[in-house]
């Protein structure tokens, strides 16, 4: 009913609608449609009503409302299903036990500020309350655990592409997670997966971009290393176009990968690659070392040729990466 | 305190123990010992008691009990922690929540029935309740995702080499998963993991034995695939110790595979292995096909060699393996 109340006020061309109308429109009484402004009054929205003539849309809050994010979504699946919470402690959490309830592929967790957002390996991931795009998504692929990291290929590829398509911003993907424009990053990607040995159950998809941050936001020592939408345009970014726009590549990606396998995705993502052909730190769980980055393989490592010739060429499947 | 009493009635070498000497001994009131009695009584314990003699232990439970479990038990770290459940959906379930719980390492969850006991890729795993050895714990390994096909190798060498040693039985394994005795499977595990990409955040390992089941307890259809130890042996065998034995075998086998990695491992598990060198008919997720199987690789893929020399050697990640 709310939802139905509000697509009525966005939809009609007059500059008032009347309760009467509004109540014949919708099937419902006068006293329903009230209560459902006063509903849509509480969750941020400005509706004016005046005597006589009815009640206007004066403007919609800058939050990732459920409502606002389907209105004009062109996505078939992804994000049909929200959950939108003005805090969580972290979207990929909530994503992982609504997933394990049996929540549908596509489903979709969103919010305005995390208490433990949280990077690669459990890094801290923080965005200051309503500047962000944070969200996570549920996928349950027919791909063989082993072949996760692509899906970290596939979201880094459409959330590059994105950044470079409709906001114009030279966006490059440092190996394996992370978006750059230059030196700073700007988004992150977190992959979790529960699988067995020989398949996967479900993945939860975690996308943070720092939309409307301001740097002076961040810490003193991030603040050299990261950036945001409003930093590089100059100008606030509507962050639930942003977000729609998000969800319908990261769809079409995701629906290319399936269909078509890791190639022609890997191809597109080394041409948004940062890494390869420089020199590098990688620092690993096992052993650090320096070398030059050459490729990737299809399970998405990276092979790094060491360079003082001792041990060849060495596959990267996890460890950070850093420029020298 | 139920366990101390216990404990304390195990232990005595007089026929007898008296309410006053159990109630010095454990330094709590006579009331507080019947108290423990009553609760032991009730989990099954049969305790005599007799005026001006006292109480006497006549009979243990044939039940996995903590209790039971850790009066003996020769691990370091593995099965400590206890969660006993006369009846479970799974051990697996239930030991994937306590270990996003925090649970840790070494957590053990028993059980005497499944009522949604699983095998591989979501397939029923039987066993009729109190009959076999149903038990799941939680490990946390510095593996890679990639590698965790090497915990089921060696979950399948712990149980094929105490079914050997300790209980002189032709055990071997099929890959991936299965225990059998000559052509009919006795054990099952299953192995399943929360993970990031480049990292495992827990692993819930489930292993099934069919211990003192008849075989008229599983459907028609089954019996012909399956066998016991109450079968092989023609009697019972004390599931308690068959628990602690494995729990012994695993511990120590993991232990290794942390230390030593999978080389030495792998031999062993060769020479448990039923398939290699066979005909085999594959049943994949992507295609089905027939070959030879040949080897395991380090990831514990199995490499079959397609027999109409079409597509050469074939990697096999997921999938069923029949011998022809």
């Amino acid at each position: 009913m709310k939802e139905k109340t509000l697509r009525a006020l966005r939809e009609t061309s007059e500059e008032y609608l009347s309760g009467e109308g509004l109540s014949n429109l919708l099937g419902v009484s006068r006293t329903a449609v009230w209560k459902a402004v006063q509903s849509l009054r509480e969750e941020g929205y400005d509706i004016i009503s005046q005597a006589r003539r009815g009640y206007r849309l004066n403007k919609i809050p800058d939050l990732l409302l459920p409502a606002e994010i389907r209105w004009g979504l062109g996505t078939r699946w992804l994000g049909h299903q929200i959950h939108y919470h003005d805090t969580l402690s972290s979207t990929n959490i909530l994503a992982k036990e609504l997933a394990r309830q049996g929540a549908a592929e596509g489903t979709l967790v969103v919010t305005e500020e995390q208490k433990e957002g949280r990077g690669r390996r459990g890094r801290t991931w923080y965005s200051p309350r309503g500047e962000g795009v944070l969200f996570s998504f549920i996928l349950r692929p027919a791909l063989q655990p082993t072949h996760a990291p692509q899906l970290t290929f596939m979201a880094a590829v459409a959330v590059a592409e994105t950044l470079r398509r409709e906001y114009d911003l030279p966006a490059g993907i440092k190996w394996p997670n992370d978006i750059y424009i230059g030196d700073r990053k700007v988004a992150g990607i977190l992959t979790e997966l529960s699988a067995e040995v020989d398949g996967i159950n479900f993945v939860a998809m975690g996308i943070g971009v720092n939309v409307n941050t301001r740097l002076d936001s961040f810490s003193p020592s991030l603040r050299a290393r990261v950036t945001s939408l409003l930093q590089e345009k100059g100008h606030p970014i509507a962050r639930v176009l942003l977000l729609q726009r998000l969800l319908y590549s990261l769809e079409r990606e995701y629906t290319a990968l399936s269909q078509e396998g890791f190639a022609p995705l890997r191809r597109r993502w080394l041409e948004l690659d940062l890494v390869l052909g420089k020199k590098v730190r990688i620092i690993a769980p096992e052993r650090s070392f320096t070398g030059r980055a050459v490729n990737v393989d299809e399970y998405g490592a990276l092979l790094v040729q060491e360079q003082e010739g001792k041990g060849g060429m060495r596959r990267v499947l996890a460890g950070d990466v850093s420029l020298r």
